[in-house]
């Protein structure tokens, strides 16, 4: 039998009294390492409380995964890692190939990094889009801002983990800084231009979560800018719209630099911005048109065409009050098309009047 | 001093080692009971594991917090809650408040039920969007319907958790039926018919979280409605777009039905489905105009108009495959204003001709 056991985010004394249980029957216990989070003296921790030696083993370890399943396919075999067991994809996989080989696993959850830090910072975890993890590569920016836009646009927050990982020849760790992070949005920020980030934009930054020296510290991009985040791992918050609970909750419980704002507000659809930008232009090319039409004479028609046009725009602003974007797209690409087939028609050219 | 305690998912035993040393040394000990996941014998296991008597509160006592702050201010005070402490709001309230009145506070974070549930899944934490929550009374249904839309959209999962809630007379528990929850989303979608809920999509039940009999089935709709699923809670997860290990984990981990399906390949946005609908529509009426200028003639300019017409459908679906929503629906919303215009002069019935 294979146990998947997790031990929390605050070293071994995060274990629970039945892990412990648990463990204290097992004939061999794998402690996984690969996050360090689990130091030297958390493993002396778990010996002391079961009873017995541990034998601390790294990720590629698990991920190959053979001498577990062998080794469960006999005997009370444990997984102790840190966190839940089963928040890093790789345990998962294990305990679902020791299933296919009718290998019972049985699962002891425990605190979560994740959910931990959502809590910590004073927000609702059911506001929580989906959560991304920003590499230190270039190109990672873009999914993670395209993310954040997605959340701010259904008034989400989002989570951004962060590269962690280890040198492979010095073993020391790498953390990605909060502050890399930042510039890496405002970067894309000018590329995309959907004026999401800013330097006014309010973030939160998570440091340390579950050590002695966590630290929550939250503010506006140019506040944090002088901040000194201190070692890994770190996670950023881009909230989304806040409910007045969650920022009383943030200005209490955090180092808050800055009141609370509401990112989301800011956020605007594609959709929306298309129609804000082009209805009026829209309705200065009818007034146009139309003196064209009186000096000129018109032929048969346009003027019901221009009152077409007219109404449509109207239509945009409509559907774009009552959220229904796609329609109001729809309706000023209409507005225009009618307008520009009378251009085409008179030879002018339509773009550039 | 105020200690906000999580005991976890199951029961006393899901204490951590923490927890009790804290517990230990705590003046007060208030244990929260509002889901009644913390059973009687719960109670007396923490009495003797910290070795005295903690004080069973509900849950408008914690919402009340009077008598927790007050105590807090003078002793060491533990609140024992159900799952992690910080996902219910209730908790980060009472938290905020005690910041604010200078009490000091700490967090013991513990097993989730939130994220629990979505590991036991074999699914990956990151890829869920937004949870939300199905209520009994109709009009939930559709807001829950949107957040599964949007998520879908984006390939995420969605975890619908279920109202639950005692009997205010009797006491008892009430839990909404998973079979319900899917009843509402399909009566849902014959209303709003975005195309996401069918007899064919594919859902997981959670149901029991942490207890013994414990139960996960996932299949189609279809095939879970001959299935009982017992007493509550529940939960509904709808997955999205899911990688092959998440499959995989599924079939292995779970009562799975039916062979797991892509969700999210059916969800199309109504940007996609307008020009899907419109350019085949908007080709024919052009062909039929271009008929009608044969026959009768044309004013200067309008085959020019008809060319440009077609240009901008095309343009429509390229930017549909690029993923340019916005300008897809805008340019079919152009080239059908540039077909009506013309119509419009003719005298034709633009909608029926």
């Amino acid at each position: 039998m294979l146990w998947l056991v997790g031990a929390g985010i605050n070293g071994y004394k995060g274990l629970s009294l039945h892990a412990v249980d648990v463990l204290k029957k097992c004939d061999i216990v794998f402690v996984e390492r690969f996050t360090s989070a689990l130091a030297d003296s958390d493993i002396a921790g778990i010996n002391a409380a079961i009873g017995k030696e541990v034998r601390p083993v790294q990720r590629w370890f698990v991920e190959d995964g053979r001498e577990i399943l062998d080794a469960a396919k006999e005997k009370q075999v444990a997984l102790v890692t840190y966190g839940d067991p089963l928040i890093a994809t790789t345990h998962t996989e294990l305990r679902a190939r020791a299933a296919k080989a009718s290998i019972k696993t049985a699962v002891l959850h425990a605190a979560s990094g994740i959910a931990s830090i959502m809590g910590e910072c004073g927000l609702h975890m059911y506001k929580f889009g989906r959560t991304v993890t920003m590499m230190s590569e270039p190109k990672s920016a873009l999914s993670v801002y395209n993310i954040v836009f997605d959340n701010l646009l259904a008034g989400n927050h989002t989570l951004i983990l962060t590269e962690y990982s280890h040198d492979e020849k010095t073993g020391r760790p790498f953390f990605l800084d909060p502050s890399t992070v930042l510039k890496m949005l405002l970067d894309t920020e000018k590329d995309v231009r959907y004026h999401i980030i800013s330097e006014e934009t309010f973030v939160i930054v998570a440091s340390r979560l579950g050590a002695d020296d966590q630290r929550i510290a939250a503010g506006k991009v140019k506040s944090l800018a002088g901040v000194g985040f201190g070692d890994g791992p770190h996670s950023v918050i881009i909230p989304g719209s806040m409910h007045f609970t969650e920022e009383e909750a943030l200005e209490a419980l955090t180092v808050c630099l800055d009141s609370p704002a509401d990112n989301a507000a800011q956020a605007r659809r594609v959709s929306a911005q298309m129609v804000e930008r082009y209805a009026p232009k829209a309705r200065e090319a009818i007034q146009q048109m139309r003196g064209i039409l009186r000096k000129e004479g018109e032929s048969k028609g346009m003027h019901e065409v221009l009152d077409n046009a007219e109404y449509y725009i109207d239509d945009a602003e409509r559907f774009l009050g009552q959220g229904k974007h796609e329609l109001a797209v729809l309706s000023i690409g209409y507005a225009e098309g009618l307008v520009d087939a009378l251009r085409f028609q008179k030879g002018i050219n339509p773009w550039n009047p």
